[in-house]
């Protein structure tokens, strides 16, 4: 996330401005996997969204956006680091229940050849929503957000069948909202200050609010949910970069 | 919230200092759903703050006070991201106990067509305080809050008759006060990091504190609200903007 | 609260600095209900102190400060808004009694209009405290507080009668440090963000420290109060101004 | 705690960046009450400790050390106010006892005669302890401390004998330890944001974790206390000033 | 941890930029137990790892690394302290167990002469990994963490003999993870904000993930571990400082 220094940004001369945008946008035409996001209040003007398929991608794209000559108009505001992840509680469940029957015990070389297998097979039929395209709707929301730990309640010490039974309910509110609103769920532990990161793409933003509040009262969301900062915004798509800020 | 960047303003010769207020001036008078106040404290110097229909309104009113050549000579401090909404407990109890004995069951095609038809004529009916405009008192207050989400107090579990019965009486006091002071309560769950913002307009500013103590003893409040920062501040009008500022 | 930019202010010719706390102290001079304040550690070199009549006041002071050339070298730190206010447990009560036996009831505009005109007639005899002047004393203690709301401990959950009870313990260690700290408490709920500011003025600073201590382990204060940041200074008279920042 | 600004330090000539510590090494020399560290980590780059009397002599000194040159190169980071004090846990039960005996009752003006009396005789005695010299060890560690207040754990609501008790223990550890650090104790309530300020000095800084490491199981500090930012840092002597920022 | 001053940087000239890169690449090479990454995200731009035997050698790497001349094109952004350690659960079990056959008691100058022999005995036997150098992997992550000291659930109230049971299981987990990743962990107990600090060296940086997320169900980090910021960043060999930079 970024911000404009609007005073610097304006003193500069016209044909300066546009060559920087032009640089700028040939810059986004050439890598489709960073979405740029004008953004709703004072938290960041811009907001870019890299999808890349490991950390060297994300940490060029990084380099190569701090030396475009725009950089020097913008200061970082926040970021944040995750891995698209999918949500295996249904199907950990299946693989375990069905190497447990087949007599292996977790942790032994057979038990981890079979579920590496299994879980690159998941991968690859699930490639699409691993390394995800940004949808083409309008409005773009982001928030991290981690599972309580607290003294008295605590989603590390639940039993994996209450976690996995949580999770399918809640699973089912997003998807009653599937056609309204597009989630990426990425994982941050070990990466960032929250365990998860969640994209929402929607064309009506007011979807937000409608889904975040019905599941603000499912059990999982209720009970073991903390959420972090919100970012709401627009994308402007490379064409308009110029008019943005021009 | 914007900070004035003081030294530099005042570097300004006077004829560009009324040349700056006059272009802002101009854009505040063709926009009246923009109200400007001068806030106590150090938390800001002047507040914005734009009632539009839709969230594309307000990324234009930001990016056009952004253009503003004022601009140059503030600092964004904080913002506040949220949406109009009505206090539908007692109307939604109605509505579920319509449709219940019309026989329909939650989340079918009937009960939502039927639900959305409902809200639908309701939103209709109360449009002036959905798309308010801004009272003609002299204070503002704004603040931020939270229903709790602890280990042992959670608003998110509590039966919703109990919730409805204590949003109730917590009306009955704000009804109280209605002939001081009018409030405006938005949404921002999925928008901002608090779940509502509360606007309070008043033309003797006790009355805010004379209300939010009162509250602070009823049920839903005591033990379920949480606060974020207070703003107060006093209505601007745009013809004494360039004497607060000139 | 204020930080000088030192740098900037060293860098002036000495007439201009001269001129400038010219400025400063005849404004100082002229409103003798700002005091200025040398603060001990890095949160500010400078606290302005205004007491006014209402918030229009405290307002045209915070811009006539900000109008003084000295002000292009002063910025902000942090600032608090409150109300003086009398502790009326014990008045209320008695109140509520006599109304009570008058066969009135709570919210009736009889009801309403006794217990308005019977504060109004409290408010006029104890003006002296509710319209402070400085005292004469040589330090000042600042620090905001809240009664906390916890999920086990709540003050707004506590009776009536008991949050009386121990008010009035708590105020009686308060009457034993009479004689060596004046305490004027204010009241933010609304305006700021803690419930409550106190400012203390004493002629030995140590005394700030045991009046705190001793009533840290009053129940009130164990059980319920919660403290932000605090701030000591010392007075600084409008003659001395030159010669601190000179 | 101060930060170097390296850039316009650095751009300085060396005979003006001579002149300004040879201008601070002076006040150094002529104020032994006052010590520096070369500090580790980003926290500060100085640590100014300043041993006064009064409040009245710590003020004079920030001001002086303000208008040294060399604070124009120097922005403060944090600082800390406080007061020695000794654990008076044993001495105050055993004057109780005492006072008590003689038939004395709390808050008379006997009882405060004689209680200020044996204080006074204390102070007397320990005025090496109230008044310390600096250490001649290389390394320094300060941090801040609260007794917690928790809803279920609070030592504000624990019976005096029982607290005594808790740091007769507490102490045992602090004089195991004696011969390798030199701990002073200093109260802040009243004066800064934590209730106590902790500096130890040692020859092996080591010794500071393994002192706070065993202290952290014994159960006032396992229960009760609650710490704030550590610093640890490396003694200055006046003469090597000019060679840690030359 | 440090930030580019990117617009300071870039109006460098080439042979100016040239210079100071090769005087950093100089110091570089000279240290080899200082290493350089590439951070991901906002937080920092470049973090720089000082491994050394002791706090003076930290200082003096540090004070060597502020006079670089591409030092004022860095602004620090944050920093940890601590001491590479051993985990000592299970050797320090065996050790009290031996001394106390023998008939010592802890504390006792017998003991202490017996205890510091075997942990010397130890630090050198395990001198490799109490001083590490940086393992050749690509990735680094780097977090702080507590144990929790909470009212209820509070590790330094936890018998001996349990804590060190679950640091065994923990570090069961850790084991299986061994040829991905390589750990050290430091100490920070009186020396930085958190207790410890983990270093983790990978060469697929998922590992990262798995891992912390496999641990957080284990009973010690569900129950009692606390997580500061997490800091990703890919290793800049020394000869590729030039090309991240130029």
């Amino acid at each position: 996330m970024m911000r404009l220094r609007q005073p610097a940004w304006r003193a500069l001369a016209p044909t300066e401005r546009t060559a920087i945008l032009t640089e700028a946008a040939e810059w986004l035409a050439a890598n489709p996997q960073t979405a740029v996001f004008s953004m709703l209040g004072h938290k960041a003007d811009l907001m870019f969204i890299h999808y890349r398929p490991g950390f060297d991608g994300l940490n060029q794209a990084e380099l190569a956006l701090a030396r475009l000559r725009l950089s020097d108009y913008l200061e970082p505001t926040t970021s944040y680091l995750s891995v698209v992840e999918l949500g295996l509680y249904e199907s950990t469940a299946k693989i375990y229940k069905e190497l447990t029957e087949k007599g292996l015990s977790p942790h032994t070389p057979e038990w981890n050849a079979a579920m590496e297998e299994t879980l690159d097979r998941q991968r690859k039929a699930m490639a699409v929503r691993l390394y995800p395209e940004f949808p083409p709707t309008k409005y773009v929301c982001f928030y991290p957000m981690d599972r309580r730990r607290g003294e008295a309640k605590n989603w590390y010490q639940v039993p994996f069948a209450e976690r996995a039974h949580m999770m399918h309910d809640h699973g089912m509110i997003g998807r009653r909202y599937a056609g309204g609103v597009k989630q990426i769920i990425s994982g941050s532990i070990g990466f960032d200050d929250w365990e998860w990161g969640v994209d929402l793409y929607a064309d009506d933003p007011l979807v937000f609010k409608k889904l975040i509040y019905e599941m603000r009262f499912d059990p999982v969301s209720a009970m073991y949910a903390l959420f972090g900062t919100f970012y709401v915004g627009l994308r402007v798509q490379t064409d308009d970069l110029a008019s943005l800020l021009g």
